[in-house]
């Protein structure tokens, strides 16, 4: 394993995906050349109000610079391979409030770019071209007082499209993120196994999470935190994060720190009283099972939609155990009727979305196992992507199942009855893919016993 | 004092408000009958990504129904006293992943209104107006499919207008929850007291106050923290917090819990170590004595611009005894000297805004005393304001006054020299404005033995 500390000490490297998207550009269109354009997110203040929205830098502009200003701009001139980062100048009257902005010798230090400017020379500077005169942006993120009038040229969707593609495979920087976000995680994953037996409440579980992830140095979550005490946990998008924990079994918490731009996205489900139930731990072997079968699959070329498959293969089996399902293995994945107990994708790409761009899903497909999968098709080396099987006892989901005769003559009510207070299990690990094999970045505890004795303090 | 827990255990007075309202336009606008239309904020994505954007419901809205589901519009009949709330109707697809939304009944049953009806009947119903042809909603904030077609007049400034000068005077509701904000506050505020001496950086101390506001139920903070080490708390919009506090004096925490959308705005300082400097100990104990006194002043009526004036009386009486001012206090007070130490207002209305409406302020007043006063004028019984006053030692700020041979006269460089690393001190509390009187609704410690006391452990 790499350095992860000593890779992070030195510049994200913003000149090499610049190259790497003309690269995926030009194989698209061999005369790409001129100049890419980007702008970073704008501060936006809350409506009626004199205070700014939280602000959240634009991917796109990130990818290319490594840099986490609000109000900025960039250029990267093709033919001259030259790019420029344009941070906002020093306003005498801000410095009174708010105290010395970074300067342009702290920005040509901290970015990976060749020059740095400040924004209000951003007209003036691609008014005159350098080199060619085709403008490559993004549509709607371009200020009004851009006009790209010199240009020739204009082109509003490949750059994006390019930054999407590029954006799957992960160089050694973005590794060292990804798995610097997902040991803040981990540390946090592990005080709320340790607090979980004595707290209260949901919400008491998640402030120690988002506490432990800022006191780390990761200011912000990747997402929305589900913190699911019993039942709950069988409600995929749940929200609420308060109810109490009183006479509930598990609880599920899917969280995951944000550092420098790049999210992980860990889920452990575990024991509220430090000790599984003998239904919960069934389940909790089924998935984990699932989980290390689909990961041991894990290399480069790999088909995502198999690997899902092979999930789904494996809950049937352990549901056919359990005597939850019944009949054929086969006949039940024909039918689609696992799809009621683990109803989403097993994964997806990871990155500065927490959903990550490139996985080319098919919401409309008609075939309900793959509806959901966000990512199809062959993994490439140096994408990172979830491993995130799951079974769930959710009245919604499972209860159209149960009155249409398809999928009722598979399942066995009076097993199923026996399961509800289980809730719903996830265990979910972020995975590098390898030339050979893959890299497990989450290092959170998942086997049963380490799990519960971390609940038990023993 | 009311007991608070009893109070909140009601409804949220909306409809009281939303009387309150109408009867404030009719105060302008005698004629003033038809229709109140109102819209909650809309869910947002974050752009580029599948999350929503964190929600924050618009003030107006809440005003008068106290309710914060997203998507949710209001109306109120003038003529007949009816307020009605359209909240989301179900949709069978996200209930599958998100579970059941509140229902119409429990909407009813929760919200101080006299009808619940679906979203998707908002149009349909304001098409046929009850009574007069009049509807007065605001500027921006109605929705493309919502026409007025059937109104004769319309008006989009007046019912704005009047809801921001109603929330000036809090009701009992009110105040319970600024109070209840308040407690969160002050036990996360306390809890960083303790903290502060073997805490290693600043953002370890915000994470400790966010921690203890979200599991005492305080989901939201109603700004961002100012977590200020050293020099630092003289840079008075700081937002870094991330800061070691290894060598520093003092820690300026400014943070306050928000509560059911009501804000809390606490601000301390004390020594990192549990001592304070005999340097830093001065510095207190005058913006202590100015907090005490322009706090005893408070009742119904007080123009709060004296109130103001008097805090920069003694502050300079204050800094001419410890001689970082020298020569008469009523000359430095013509020439607005103090200002450099006191560059900002002494408080402002707290509310649903932390900066809360209805405090007209005049922020091109040519007077530097005055330019950041957020109200003016006489205080109303019921206003909630801050009393913050504050003494910094700020470069930016001070240096050219040092520069300027009018103030620079009063200023004794030598002394003033000795300061510089006490940073900055401010102290502030939320005061109720009472008819003989006000009440205190923080109850942080600022008492300096108490606080040395609970930093060391004692």
């Amino acid at each position: 394993m790499a350095d992860v500390k000593a890779i992070l000490a030195g510049k994200y490297p913003a000149k090499a995906h610049a190259r790497r998207v003309v690269e995926w550009m030009r194989a698209k269109n061999p005369g790409v050349s001129g100049v890419l354009y980007l702008e970073g997110q704008k501060t936006r203040m809350i409506e009626d109000n004199d205070e700014t929205q939280p602000f959240r830098q634009r991917r796109f502009f990130y990818y290319l610079t490594g840099c986490a200003l609000p109000d900025s701009y960039f250029t990267y001139d093709i033919d001259n391979d030259k790019s420029t980062l344009f941070i906002p100048p020093i306003e005498p009257e801000s410095v009174i409030w708010s105290g010395l902005p970074l300067s342009v010798d702290e920005a040509l230090s901290l970015y990976d770019v060749d020059q740095v400017l400040t924004t209000d020379q951003v007209a003036s500077t691609i008014a005159h071209p350098h080199s060619s005169s085709a403008v490559w942006a993004i549509a709607n993120q371009v200020s009004d007082h851009i006009t790209f009038l010199e240009f020739n040229e204009k082109d509003f969707s490949l750059l994006k499209l390019a930054i999407e593609e590029c954006r799957v495979i992960k160089d050694e920087y973005e590794v060292a993120l990804t798995r610097h976000a997902n040991d803040i995680s981990t540390i946090a994953h592990t005080a709320v196994l340790k607090a979980v037996k004595h707290a209260k409440n949901e919400r008491e579980l998640e402030a120690i999470f988002i506490a432990k992830s800022i006191s780390h140095g990761a200011r912000e979550q990747a997402y929305h935190s589900i913190v699911a005490s019993g039942t709950a946990a069988a409600t995929l998008h749940y929200l609420k994060n308060s109810e109490p924990l009183t006479g509930k079994l598990n609880l599920l918490l899917d969280a995951g720190a944000e550092y420098d731009c790049y999210a992980s996205d860990i889920t452990r489900t575990f024991p509220i009283n430090g000790r599984f139930s003998s239904e919960s731990r069934a389940i909790y072997d089924i998935v984990l099972q699932m989980q290390n079968v689909c990961t041991n699959m894990l290399k480069e070329g790999v088909i995502w939609d198999a690997v899902h498959l092979t999930a789904h293969e494996i809950a049937i089996e352990g549901l056919l155990k359990l005597g939850i399902l019944q009949g054929d293995k086969e006949d039940i994945l024909k039918t689609r009727t696992s799809v009621a107990f683990f109803p989403h994708g097993l994964g997806h790409y990871l990155g500065m979305d927490t959903h990550d761009t490139g996985g080319h899903p098919n919401y409309e497909d008609k075939d309900s196992i793959f509806r959901y999968l966000r990512v199809r098709g062959p993994l490439p080396a140096g994408a990172i992507i979830t491993v995130e099987p799951g079974i769930y006892f959710c009245r919604f989901i499972i209860e159209p199942y149960l009155t249409d005769p398809v999928h009722a003559a598979y399942i066995n009510f009076d097993v199923l009855n026996k399961f509800w207070e289980v809730g719903g299990v996830r265990i979910e690990d972020n995975i590098l893919i390898t030339k050979d094999g893959y890299e497990n970045l989450t290092t959170a505890v998942k086997d049963v016993t380490k799990m519960e004795e971390l609940i038990n303090g023993s």
